[in-house]
């Protein structure tokens, strides 16, 4: 069932560091994408994929972790994303890439959660470094990273406390996601 | 399977126009959105729904359909939209709404396909005449309307042409999707 899916599907930041993912799957992925619908149907989006050790470092790197948890730096080495799908904007085709980002990103972890794995949507990364790192042309907007893996994480959403939406983990590990609730989000 | 929802889920742009869509299913589609991942968790979105003929009607007005089918003003009385989200950025919580808008309408109108709905994604709206239609406090800006229905469209998807991104309809009003291929889409 979709609901299903969508529950499962969390900000994971925490993963089986030697779970491989096979290439195949990030095609897999970006054949979700290409389905999806985009603004004016102009397709802007471009892809850059890594699954290896090496790729995997240059752009685990630029990536900022859970701004909410000040005491924890991001996963550690044998707990990090095996795998990397980095959303470029092609400026050769739009200037303005509308909501395609967020409808693809959502696309590809919908499936990726299919497929056992799950993943996590980056805005802030150090994008003059990422695109050193992978040689990326300035025609190109770094727009966000999907970062994929196995996840090794116990996330539950719990409803909203007093307007607190910071995500936080308890002492079990457990990474507790304050949401608002329907009430709050519909006008009357 | 995720990928066939993905894949029925086209942009529907005529519907069985005297199909009711019960409140209950906008309120599923919402409880789908809400527990989607948002930029830091901060959830600015706010949704006023429609199913009623009255505020249907109040909203198609402020719509602009199909760009590229110049000689098609939109879907006549019978196959109109029976149903309407209209997507709000809480400008209280947030002045930048991310990637969030994208990732909430895809997971509707994934939620509204495996219903046997349907819909279509709008961002080109007479923002001023919905808000005064729907009298829209100033605090919420409109970023898009998600129409739904029970699509009454075939809709197929091609392969891309000398780089023509334009949607068509045929003789037998098929409506013709084309997609870059994915050897297009990935940067080596």
């Amino acid at each position: 069932m979709f609901k299903e899916l969508v529950k499962k599907n969390r900000s994971y930041r925490k993963f089986y560091g030697d779970y491989i993912i096979d290439s195949q799957i990030l095609l897999d992925l970006i054949e979700l994408a290409r389905i999806t619908p985009s603004a004016a149907n102009r397709q802007p989006l471009k892809y850059i994929l890594s699954n290896s050790e090496d790729r995997n470092a240059k752009i685990f790197e630029t990536l900022a972790w859970a701004g909410y948890l000040k005491d924890w730096q991001g996963p550690e080495v044998g707990e990090r994303p095996t795998a990397y799908i980095v959303v470029l904007g092609d400026t050769a085709i739009s200037k303005d890439f509308n909501v395609d980002p967020g409808i693809v990103m959502q696309t590809i972890l919908l499936g990726a959660v299919e497929k056992g794995l799950g993943g996590c949507i980056f805005a802030s990364i150090k994008r003059s470094l990422l695109a050193d790192n992978l040689d990326i042309p300035e025609r190109y907007q770094i727009l966000n990273v999907v970062a994929l893996g196995k996840p090794n994480e116990n996330i539950v959403i719990d409803d909203i406390k007093d307007g607190d939406v910071k995500y936080w983990r308890d002492e079990n590990s457990t990474h507790h996601v304050p949401k608002r609730t329907g009430d709050e989000l519909i006008l009357k």
